[in-house]
Parts: structure tokens; sequence; C-alpha cells
């Protein structure tokens, strides 16, 4: 048997993360982050080294009243070259809005379950889709690049498994429209290994030209494993979550999105270059449960890197000593 | 790219999962569990289909107070057939007294880092060593299976990297003395799935007829990782604790052992075949809160397994009468 230096070593291969811990995770939270300290922490992200950071959304801030400072967020923080600086948009007048404030894409989100697309967006596939080619037609108007995040790629809490053709007849529909970016969302946590693998390969396979991102959640603990499927099928792009924020409103208690400094700590570890700096990541996640009110998911944050040493026991000399003389 | 088949589906293929949290978690834990709730516990494990349960650990009641009843639990459990029931022991003592409890096999710990072994043990190697021999021997002359734990096989809290000569010079010296099981312990989880894959290629073509079993923390969050790129290289047997209980002193907080429902769900969701019946262990893992008087890590006790579906809300018709009508 051989051991699989494809899954097990990155040998230098780049892998781009982008964070969305400040919209995914922060629209999620009961509290109001003061507009300043988002912007604080959209800056500490930027000087990480991350390729992308999905800044707010420009939703009703009666829906999410959480992110009702998007404008601001996105116009005053500091702009760090090569960094891609994106926003969740649900609609024309979400991406006006989003345009206006200078964001460099659009992020739109639709499901794959036509049930879960029904209670969580209160549309019909169908009418999402027309709704978010309006929104495809604006962007391009304004040469703002756009992705679309479909949820519930992997299975849906309500429905139970989704048809790889329910999914990929959306890609397909939305590459015809000329949408350059899709990211397939464990949206509850329900994709497994050998799921991500399969699907990876068979969508890169169909769309050669097309940007995957992943988007994994960590609710049944296979968040990294995910990850490490999806590069071994090819992908490159993922998205992750600082502290592991961004619940699951389906699973009350689990844990949310992969978090970002444990999926840099891993891949840095096997070889793959993330370019960030996990040292700053870490240190902007431990700064979370003060903005937030409580404590956050990561274990990198918790126990530290791998070779964040211990001291020894301060008896350790007498321990020895006593040992020696037996 | 090939998409690899062996890391990512099982084809059936048996992995062995030992159950160790009745001595592993209930260890760490500051109340003291009731004997008849201890019994209880190694008898609800042994209906759902694992193959081994670490039952206790024969140690001096005044180190480990929450074990302290160690012979009656192991003498009261129902024996079931084709399950290995085993304990811990430091020492000649512990090992009598567990053969006089009737365990069907002893699992013996020293640690591969020096510094560790002796913060943790009060010897130095080359003492647990002959001390542990000599346990050997007693085990051997009652015909009980030995299996030694060498912690800090993938990296020590204070000293950091172990030289895989460090490790593998302890499992010569092991094999030298018949022992024929090995488990490669992630004692603060250091581990990383390129290391793990290599050690575990390594040892294997150096020891091809010893048992090696992978015993790994979640600590970083690679637990479930480091499981499938040990399988890729050719494991199949570990260790894993009901609910993920189990800490690790060097990480307050931070998550201990891997879970055994989430390593059964994920397994087998990926084709690989552990015979456990994942809802009998769920139900076991939901009844440690009450026991322990906490909650535990485990990501599958709270939010369910994958195809555990949600109701869709209930006003669910209204929704979709509402959004077909535009």
């Amino acid at each position: 048997m051989s051991v699989g230096a494809v899954a097990w070593h990155g040998a230098g291969r780049r892998i781009h993360l982008q964070e969305v811990g400040p919209r995914d995770g922060l629209q999620m939270e009961p509290a109001f982050v003061p507009t300043a300290e988002k912007i604080a922490l959209v800056d500490a992200l930027s000087a990480t080294g991350l390729p992308g950071i999905e800044v707010t959304a420009f939703v009703s801030p009666a829906a999410i009243p959480a992110l009702r400072d998007a404008e601001v967020v996105m116009r005053e923080i500091a702009r760090r070259p090569g960094v891609l600086y994106t926003a969740l948009v649900p609609n024309v007048r979400g991406a006006e809005r989003a345009i206006e404030s200078r964001a460099d894409g659009l992020n739109l989100v639709m499901s794959a379950s036509e049930t879960h697309n029904l209670a969580n967006l209160r549309m019909a596939r169908a009418q999402s889709f027309a709704s978010l080619a309006q929104v495809v037609a604006t962007a391009r108007g304004a040469g703002v690049v756009v992705n679309v995040s479909l949820s519930c790629a992997f299975g849906c809490p309500m429905e139970g498994d989704v048809a790889e053709a329910e999914v990929f007849g959306l890609v397909q529909r939305f590459a015809d429209l000329g949408v350059g970016g899709i990211t397939l969302c464990d949206t509850t946590g329900m994709a497994y290994p050998t799921q991500v693998a399969r699907l990876v390969a068979a969508a890169r396979a169909r769309w050669p030209g097309m940007a995957f991102t992943l988007h994994f959640h960590n609710t049944r603990g296979m968040g990294l494993a995910n990850v490490l499927a999806a590069i071994d099928a090819g992908a490159d792009r993922f998205d992750a979550s600082l502290g592991g924020l961004g619940g699951c409103p389906y699973a009350p208690g689990a844990s949310g999105n992969v978090c970002s400094e444990e999926i840099v700590h891993a891949l840095q570890l096997m070889g793959y270059d993330t370019g960030v700096d996990l040292s700053a990541l870490v240190a902007a996640a431990r700064r979370l449960p003060a903005l937030i009110g409580h404590g956050i998911p990561s274990q990198i944050a918790q126990a530290g890197a791998r070779l964040d040493l211990h001291p020894v026991p301060g008896d350790f000399e007498a321990i020895r000593a006593r040992a020696l003389a037996r």
C-alpha cells in the first residue's frame, strides 16, 4: 500500500484561504460588535497575508442587525494590495450598496436544496436564480467580480442527501451567466471526505475554468478531513473563519465554520503554502472572546501551535535527582 | 491528479477501535463516578460492537482516586464474547491486581520523551523500561496479553519533536521482550497527518508482525485527519474515547482523545467497517454529561449523525405559498 503523497504532503503547493469570520461569524453574534472593532479586526486579518476577506453583508439591517454598519466597515478598512475584499449581497439593492462602498467582489448565495432555499431565503430556487441573475448583470456593469455560494451542496438538514445533479445544474446555470467562481458550501456540516473527493473531482472535470471554493463546517468533526479530501481532488480555495466562529441554526451548540487558524496550522505542518502568518492569525483569534463576549471553538487559540512548548514542572530537577538516586 | 481511493474510500476494510473512555476519560474527572454507573457504562459499550474496552487502571487509589474501584468494576462488568477487556497497569503490583480481577489484557505505559517520563512517571525512561519488563514477565506467567503505550510518540509538550529513533528504539526493546502490541500515543495532540503517515509506514515496515495501535488527541483539531493518514499508511487499530472525554493537562480547555462516535460516524460514511452500532454509541455518549456533571466535546452527540434530519419550519407551507404567489 502506498503512502498517499498527494493527500499527505503539500510539497509547497499554494492553498488560498478566504477569511469569512467578519461576515459569516459575526452575523450570528447576539451582541453588536462596535464598528471600529470590526474595522480593526479586518485590518488585523489583512496583515496576516490572507488573500481574501469576506468583510460584511449588505443585507437588510432589520434582518441582520449585527451587520447594519456594512457601508462604514467596507469603506473604512485599510485596503492592502493583493487582498480581495468581498461582501455578501442578497439582491440588486445589496449589490448596489456594496459596489458603492467599493467592495472588490460580491458573494451571492442560494441553496441547492429547494426546502432549505424556501426555509432560509423564503423563495423557490427558480426565484432566487432569477434574482441573482440580475445581481450578476449589475456586478458586470460595475466591473466587480462575482462568486456564487451554493448552500447545502453536500446535503440538506431537512431533505437529507442533495443529488449531484441538483448542485451541478445550478453550477451550469451560473456558468452560463459568465460567473467565474462557485463556492460549494457544506452549510450544516453534512459533508464527508469520500463525498467531497468525488464531488470536487467531478466539478473540476466538468468546469475546468471555474474557480471552485469549498466552504466546510466542522459541525460533525470532519472539517479538516474534508479540506484535505478536497485538496486531494484538486481544490485549492477554501473559506474559513477566525476562531471557528459561525454556528449553524440546525445544530445549536455544535461548532461552526472550519477554523482559519486550525486549517493554516495543519496545512503549514503538512507542507502547504497558505501565505498566512500563523502567529498573527492566532493573536487575532485570541482577541475575539473580548469582542463577542464568549469563548470560541478554536483549538489552536486554546492549545497553541504544535511547538508552543510548556515549561517543565517547577520541581523538575528534584524529580530527576530523586529518580536517578534510586 | 488521482482521487486517492486508499485514503478516501474504505471499501469495507475493517478498522478496530478500542474504547478508552472508562479509563483515559474518567481518570481525569474531578467527580467520582459511582461504581455501578461505571459498570453500566462499560456494559453499554460492550453492547455496541466495540472489539476492545480499556476498562480501568490498577494504580494507586491515592494517585488516581477516580479509579479506586478498579477491582469491582473489572470483576462485575458483563463479559461479552469477542470483546477484549483490558486495564492500564503501572507496575507489577498493578498487574497482579488486574490479573486477579480477570483482565484479558494489560496496557503498560511509558514515554518516548525522557522529560515527559520524568515529569509524568517520576522515573527515567531506563527505569520505566526495567520496571515494565518485570510486568511483561508477570503477564506472560499468567497468560495475559500485553500492550505497551508509548506516550509522546509524535512530540513532547516540553521537549518538542521526539526523534523517530527514540520511539523506534523503545519499540525494538519491547519487541525483544516478546510484546506483541504497541500503541503510538499522541499524548498532547502534536501529531499531524504527514508525520503520522510517515511514522506508521516506517513502523509497519520494520515490525510487520507487531499490532500497532494509534492513540490520537484532538487537541489541535487534527484527530480525524490523523486517523485517516494512519489508515492510509496501513494502520487499522485505534484508541478512541466516548464523548471525546479525556483532557490533556498541558492544554487546559482543549478537547481530549479523539471521540469514538465521531470516528465511527466518519469511518462508516467513508465505507470502513468498524463493526460498531453508531446509534448505541451516541446514546451512551449522551448519558455521559449526567454521569460526570459537565458537557462533552463530542460534536456528534450535539449535532447528531449526518442524516438525523430536522423538521421544516412550522410555517413552511405558508412560506412556500407566499413565495409561489409572487
